[in-house]
């Protein structure tokens, strides 16, 4: 998607050669109409696939599946990042290893939002080791929903996220596919 | 707003007869078109106001502030919650303590996205006892942006933080106001 590619070339900052970073207008201040496009495009990529749920993790990932959930007229769950155990039985759970952040994170989404009947698009910011996406489709696939696909803002390519998940027939739509970073230098897949 | 009334009427489940759980529209599952409307009636209330940044506060406030900010047409900051404190000096700070989660939170916000000139309304889901929105009006006043007012979606007018708020001066648009919570039984103010 162009105006992603665009927006990353002029507003991202690289550091240490290996960390982009997009907070002016992806995952701190966020640029909604940027969303708007990206969950048009989205929503044209995934046309009649009956997606009927939109599936998230907090935080950076919220604002652009709300935004992107108007083009799909669906709602959107964020699986949440949680300290305690699922004690009652009540959520589904799953472990998330952070390469960023250097932590593990037990994610939950209450058994209520997602069951067999469902079609989900999963939506989230990066795509880099795949840890994130690999929880949220656990969680899709103990609710006995059906994964459609996920829709990804930036994905770094040269890390084994995405060749991990498309080799498990998952279906990966990255609005931005970064092949390779340096410093100073960013350049896109084709 | 009516609309907003009715669904909390509907779907909102009182527990122990002072919690209210909106977690199937409002802050697990998200009614992304309810969002919609609730930005409508922002932005007429806010008409006028020269906002030009909307601030929130991870998570739950994001979505919310997200769909709003596309009806005023301006980025959407949120504060994080942050386990680092501030060395470098480049992020403004402050302390939430949540009564909901009985932890305390130091909040952050980059210093490269608030500043003098800015004119900011904050959205958050919730206002009870106020500790959320006095962490980001404080950040708001260290910047040197212009505080215009607060979006809420629900506030507990039974609880301090809205009063505390008012008095100070400061702007409240709460689009629900619950005057009294019981097992089974809701009751809105005028």
């Amino acid at each position: 998607m162009k105006l992603l590619e665009d927006l990353i070339r002029e507003k991202g900052i690289i550091e240490h050669g290996e960390v982009l970073k997009v907070d002016s207008f992806l995952n701190h201040q966020m640029d909604v109409k940027l969303f708007q496009e990206m969950g048009r495009e989205w929503a044209r990529l995934y046309a009649g696939t009956g997606v009927n749920k939109i599936l998230t993790i907090e935080a950076s990932g919220i604002g652009i599946a709300c935004v992107a959930a108007l083009e799909f007229d669906v709602p959107v769950i964020f699986a949440k990042k949680s300290k305690t155990k699922n004690i009652a039985g009540e959520v589904y759970s799953s472990t998330v290893v952070s390469f960023t952040h250097n932590n593990v994170n037990d994610i939950i989404v209450s058994k209520k939002f997602l069951g067999p009947g469902d079609r989900v698009l999963i939506i989230d910011d990066f795509l880099a080791n795949g840890a994130a996406l690999l929880g949220l489709i656990d969680i899709v696939n103990q609710s006995g929903a059906e994964l459609v696909g996920c829709g990804i803002a930036v994905e770094k390519a040269f890390q084994p996220g995405g060749k991990r998940l498309r080799e498990m027939g998952v279906r990966v739509e990255s609005l931005a596919k970064v092949a390779k970073l340096e410093d100073n230098y960013i350049e896109f897949c084709d």
